[in-house]
């Protein structure tokens, strides 16, 4: 049921690697007796076809090697020594299996879209201040507003709205719905998925009892969000503008879906969130930070260049040493987890309990 | 403030119940003196008035019976004989009075819009490829991109976007700015709330050091993804679509708002979670689980049939057995967290010192 | 990097307070031997440069008056009297300089777009039905759908689509791609940010075995949602609307971005929720708390007034007494983690452990 065929047309796997960007990646094709083999897809070891490469990018799946029906699979040296001579596939030798297979999945994706020329719909409303590069994209429905400025290669899908005086860098894709908010700045080669919203107000009031007690009163977020090169954004992910200074996701940063990256927080270099992460505002995180799904940090606090967070973890105060944290119950039948949770909320006692414990066995260690 | 008047006509009770869809469901209307009534709305037990229908589907709330307005209510036999002989509201026999009330509540919801009548609007883009069914709407501002294929009956509301090849079947609902990327497939008889996104890249990427410490190359994502009939899916919930296999939402599924699923999830037949909850990628989970608010799930775990996960739970393992399960720091007045979160950091020692107490009493017992 | 130019002109600091909305506010303008400033911004203590106006809301910060080139600092009077006599900035001498903050950022706000004028873009969608107030603005690609009543001054930014029958008050902004469903009524001087849907269908559904083991009957939801004034919605934020009664939002209430608040609750006046907390159906919320960041609160509880819940807390009963509550597992090294994770499973049993310690001295006392 995982056959992917990008195209309707085969291609010689010699062609095919010629083809893909493999730019800093060694390579070496070994044919066996069949001779080169016609690629049509691309696929895990179970479900590849003989038409299909496949790729083994962790020696636990070792195993699979001896089943896979794949034409050709990628492969680290090591792998290959330990295989028997007459595999039934086209081996393709490389150190770097899981970057080459990246690599391999961009071209596929290129390929499926080739039909695509750059077009600007007639039922796209752009303001006639905005400033359009060559060769792109606009579709049905879109909204440019007034001075704007899309760079060459930009492709703006379906009912997204670039407000006004956004910039938008060379070759970025807004997928359909995407929301950019007033003066926001998007850097080149970025990929915004549906439903992100970037630049609405940081959330930001404050207490004003001149009209009512408990009442607030907004403070206006003049700042703005900056995302520079090479950023991927999911789908409805939201990156609020900063209230003086303004939000910056650094190059290279990946987000996941439904992320909250609150106003005037900062995003260090190549750092990946998965998806549900919350951010409050004013923090800063460093350069190559992980945070698994669903762990939120806390506003006005820092996380240094590679440190770790696990998933449903909350990070509540700065960490500055690299390492992986982690906080989050584990999971237990719900008759157990009452019973522990219920010991837990007297924890501090039992502590104190032990401890008197401890001070009457002390001082019958010191009478004997 | 709670009365439903779901049209400016009154509908005589039998009439109302010969309309609604009561298929598989046995009731009996037992008239009192006043005859037949005749009714206007729906409420609660507490709200409803002379004109409406209400229902007690909780024993619980039997009292109420004793003070409801209502001109009719739903109830079992049992609560029935427990009743005295003469209330003065009609009653309708049911063993099933929450199925029935439901089955009723969609009466209502379709007498709303009775003056719908499938349209499109002229203001909506629709590609000349696209393929559309009989009796279809789609309103202004939607757009249906190249080689979709909209069946019969669909609705699709007001800046929903279908994308390139999408297949939309049969009576299917798309809410206003739903947005579908290419190719996904929905089924039969599906309702997709705003703002939902299906099919988005999976968050999938390669370190890639040939260009710098702590790059990604991505993993372009050539799955997609296929959600079954009967499948409801909240506002704002995001599902992405596979890397290189599918990402599949069985039959009957019904998924609240702000759910986020990863790539190559599978979600087995009827299983419901509650809003806010995360499944990352290549996740399975069973039949007729239920997923608490908030509840997370790591990826390349499986979660099997009648697995019930508590609200804000995370779930890191794999979960076979049905059954209850929960993980959730109880919440206590901030000062008493305080004091126990301290001493959880140091409950590991505090275990090993409990054992020192018990090893000292073990040998005192022995020397005696 | 951080200064915001609100406008290319200049304004002297005295003409710029007159028109800020100083109401409830007393202040003082104490000019130095060099005269009225110039004012072209605002900014932090940090940032802010000599045509700029600053701040001091929090004394910990006082420090920063010795190096801030701002050419006004907002100060409280003890603040002043800490200060030398030669400060070379202007003092606004100001109880309650947070507060004049805030409302000088609204009128740099209101500056920043003063070049705005109310219209109605040729490329909107508006039923002929529809009641448009004066003074209206509806941007590219906005939906209004039949008998919708937009009262005077509203702002609709392209992409939002304001459903059948929805009623939104004078002075309301509805940021692009907003989506309200049918009947949904929003106060006066609302701000509802991009991607908040507003009404979508409550998660309501009955077990139905008539068609299959462990489906569902959908009950349709009949009620709507109720906005009052002055009520703020964050980017994303979904508010579902109620079964047989409504959702209502009351005056004042701010909420963050990926917030979900589910069927018929209700959130009491000036009450404030951070971004990604989500509240169950049925759940009704005092005035005046505040709920920090991805806290979650079960269904059909309640909180009382001025309660404050901290972030990632997740509230499974009602809490009725004013305070700080707080519940999430502290962050740790990871192997500390799982050290503590695992003693914590068997917590039940470490104080079962630890009475058969505590009675084993007892009786030892009590023999000596």
């Amino acid at each position: 049921m995982t056959i992917i065929l990008a195209t309707n047309q085969a291609v010689c796997l010699d062609n095919l690697l010629s083809q893909v960007d493999t730019s800093g990646i060694d390579y070496t094709i070994k044919t066996n007796a069949k001779g080169m083999p016609t690629i049509r897809g691309i696929g895990s070891l179970v479900d590849a076809t003989e038409q299909e490469i496949g790729f083994l990018a962790n020696a636990k799946f070792f195993d699979l090697l001896q089943v896979t029906k794949a034409g050709a699979v990628i492969l680290p040296k090591k792998a290959i020594d330990a295989l028997p001579a007459d595999v039934p596939f086209t081996i393709v030798e490389c150190e770097q299996p899981y970057l080459l297979y990246a690599r391999i999945t961009q071209w596929f994706e290129k390929a499926k879209f080739s039909h695509h020329t750059a077009q600007i719909h007639e039922k796209a409303s752009i303001d006639s201040t905005a400033k359009i590069g060559k060769n792109v994209t606009i579709r049905a429905l879109a909204v440019i507003e007034a001075n704007a400025v899309i760079e060459d290669d930009v492709v703006i899908e379906a009912g997204a709205v670039v407000g006004e005086g956004c910039k938008v860098g060379q070759g970025t894709k807004l997928y359909p719905n995407v929301t950019l908010y007033h003066g926001v700045e998007i850097g080149r080669h970025c990929i915004i998925h549906s439903g992100a919203v970037i630049g609405a107000d940081g959330f930001g009031f404050a207490p004003d009892s001149t009209k009512e007690q408990g009442a607030w009163s907004k403070i206006s977020q003049l700042g703005t969000v900056i995302i520079e090169d090479d950023v991927e954004i999911g789908a409805n992910t939201t990156i609020d503008r900063g209230a003086l200074a303004n939000t910056v996701i650094h190059r290279g940063v990946k987000l996941d879906n439904q992320i909250m990256i609150g106003h005037n927080c900062e995003v260090g270099e190549h750092t990946a969130m998965a998806a549900c992460v919350g951010i409050a505002g004013s923090t800063k995180i460093g350069k190559r930070c992980t945070l698994a799904g669903a762990a939120m940090m806390a506003g006005h606090i820092e996380l240094g260049d590679d440190v770790h967070i696990s998933g449903a973890t909350g990070v509540m105060s700065s960490i500055t040493k690299p390492g992986r944290y982690t906080g989050a119950w584990p999971i237990q039948e719900h008759r157990d987890w009452q019973r522990n949770a219920a010991a837990l909320t007297g924890l501090y006692e039992l502590r104190r309990r032990l401890q008197k414990v401890e001070q009457f066995i002390d001082n019958m260690d010191s009478k004997e």
